[in-house]
Parts: structure tokens; C-alpha cells; sequence
């Protein structure tokens, strides 16, 4: 891929549909796939599919399609993914346990190398195979960790103090799932998941007279 | 809001990040906010965010600004978040337990009112304050609790199995936590969320030398 490409966000959004759609194929031993069926399993349209790829050179060859194994390295060198990338939490509550324990994140070359709490009955307590540490200390051990994706755990009262913390830790990628907006520097991205929000959202979608 | 009108997706995940954050200002008291306000809590632009609103009549006051209190229950009406919504969770595992406990649902008009699994040795245990149930009763527990919403919170390998069955059960609306696709019939609107997914758009943001 062309150094300084500039990637829009929703296309980097289906390419990375698009690598988990691949991964599922790629268990499942399937070899090839065409862009109707990247259509059927994603809804995104085969005309889009190409557009997007076209960002990134050629891919597929006319009348037999892509290669699932071929298609699914070139996405993951295009979004990174092929090194083992090292992820703190810092939350060690319900959901930040779950996440701890993931198994797909895991399979998916992420690493959860270390999860933070504040809460003193909580550090030093086991959780899967990590110790929970103490967030205070978060800057420190991050030398020795060196994650760059942080994710944010925690109620939205504290979630913009632990954001804080991450960055200063020299975090640079920051996935939230508490309910507000983080205000970060420039250089730092950020990615929302609000469960709330996606609630909403089917919520509209309710018959009328359920 | 005039009947059947037709809102764009973006829109109304919009709508439902407003809602999200003017929920967050009610909270603490807050009582007006401009749409440049709305811009840097959002990230979506002034214009936009005006744009949003006109399909759905008439917000807000030149020069004063938006009163969040009722901003905030028009956004409510339009997402038909008015009334509570019962809301069905499959998978007991880690992430079904978080969200079940999971506090800002339970605030925002969303009851988890039960929790299914197929695992014998969790049918019958106690989650919070529910039973976890087994999944293969759901369809006639669902005409008792009338869950129009469900959560899809079990691995990616059963996922297809377990929508079958909410579909069956009458859910006409499905939060899908399984990183796959789910095959719906036609009325039923699933949203996904996918934290391989996230994770992989960060990672693509991540410093080439970190």
C-alpha cells in the first residue's frame, strides 16, 4: 500500500468487516469467494467491495474471484494486523473482565497484556491469567508493556481521568465503551462503542404496535 | 414525527449519539447547548447535526440555543425510548453476564428481563437478580415477557442457531456480540458489534514506528 494513503473512515470500517467475513471463511476451509458473496455475508454492495479494495492495488481475478486466504493476509497488512499488538484494560469490572477473557481477540493476533483498576480490593487480585494493577502506576508499566491501544472500561464519571492516564502512557489508540465523549489530543484515535446507543438505534426500528 | 417517514442509518445513529450525550448534560444539570457545543461533544458538525433534526419538525432557538431537557425527551419520543423495553439476552458467558449487570441499560429504559443459556450446568444458577433460563424454552418464555429486543452473546459457531430461535420467539430487533454475520428474514433489523472490528480500524491508526 502507497506510503500516506489517506484511508476513508468507512471504507477502513468495511475492510475491516470485510477481515472478520474472511477469518470465519478461512476456519471454515473455504478457498474462494466473489463479491456477491462478500454482498451476501456483509450487505455491503460487490460494486463497494471493489471500490474499497481498489484503494490498495489489484485483488481477485475476473470470473473466479478472491482468494480467501490471499484477500484475508493483504487486509490484515493493510490494517496492521499482522503482528501481535499488545492491549491494556483499565477497568477490571464486569465488562472489563469479559473483555480480558475474549477468546476472539485473542485468536485475532490482540494481546490483553495487563488490566488496571483503581479499586484496592481489586488490584493484585487474579483475573484469567493477569494480575489486576494498580491504574496510578499505569505510566510506568506501560514502559515495560509498550501497548498503544488502550481501552477504556470504566463509568463515564472517570472514563475522561483514565483517558488522561492512557495517553500519558503513550497510548495512542483508545477503544471507549463508556457512555460519553473522551476529549483527547490530536493524534490520538478513538473509537466508541455505547451499548446504549445501539439500543436506540434498534429501538426505532420496533414495530409499532409490538 | 410524521408516520412512516423514512431516516436515513446514519441519521438516526446520530440521533442516538445526541441522545446519548444530552442524557450525560441533563444528569449534570445542564440546561442549554448550542449546536457548536453538540459539534466538539460529538465530532458531528453544527450543520449536520441541524440537518438531523429538520426531519423532525422544529428544534431549538436562533441565537439561545437548544433546551436539553426537552431536546433530549423529543430525541427519546423519536427513538421511541419512552416506555421500557424489555430486553432478552442468549449466552450467560462473560460478556451476557456484563451486560446483564451492565448499569447504564438499566437507566436508559432498557430491562434485561431474562437470560438464556444452553449450558445445563447455568440453567437454573443465579445471574444478578434473574434465573438463566434455558434457551431451548425461549419461545414460550417469550409470550410471557413479550422481549421485542434480543442480545446475541454466545460464539460466533452457534450465533446463526440461537437468531433462529429469537426469530421464532417473535424478537424483531438483535444486537449481535458474535463476530459473524447473522442471515434475518426480512422485518428484523440487527445492528452488530464487533470488537475485532474496532480493534482492527484502530490498529490501522496505530504509528508506523511505535
Amino acid at each position: 500500500m502507497p506510503d500516506g494513503i489517506k484511508v476513508p473512515m468507512p471504507t477502513l470500517e468495511r475492510l475491516a468487516t470485510y477481515f472478520s467475513v474472511l477469518t470465519d471463511l478461512k476456519v471454515r476451509n473455504i478457498e474462494t469467494i466473489s463479491s456477491a458473496d462478500i454482498e451476501t455475508r456483509t450487505g455491503v454492495n460487490a460494486a463497494q467491495f471493489r471500490k474499497d479494495l481498489s484503494y490498495f492495488g489489484e485483488f481477485g481475478r475476473p470470473g473466479i474471484g478472491y482468494n480467501v486466504i490471499e484477500l484475508c493476509s493483504r487486509i490484515s497488512r493493510i490494517l496492521k494486523l499482522e503482528k501481535t499488538q499488545p492491549v491494556v484494560i483499565v477497568g477490571a469490572g464486569n465488562l472489563g473482565s469479559a473483555l480480558a477473557g475474549y477468546q476472539p481477540l485473542r485468536a485475532e493476533n490482540f494481546r490483553i497484556v495487563a488490566v488496571f483498576d483503581s479499586n484496592p480490593r481489586k488490584i493484585g487480585a487474579q483475573l484469567w491469567s493477569l494480575t489486576i494493577k494498580d491504574v496510578a502506576n499505569i505510566v510506568e508499566e506501560n514502559k515495560t508493556l509498550k501497548a498503544k491501544i488502550g481501552i477504556v472500561a470504566v463509568p463515564a464519571s472517570v472514563a475522561q481521568e483514565v483517558a488522561d492516564r492512557l495517553v500519558k502512557a503513550k497510548v495512542s489508540t483508545i477503544l471507549n465503551f463508556a457512555p460519553t465523549m473522551l476529549r483527547l489530543p490530536e493524534g490520538v484515535t478513538v473509537r466508541n462503542v455505547d451499548f446504549v446507543q445501539e439500543l436506540a438505534v434498534l429501538s426505532f426500528h420496533l414495530p409499532e404496535n409490538g
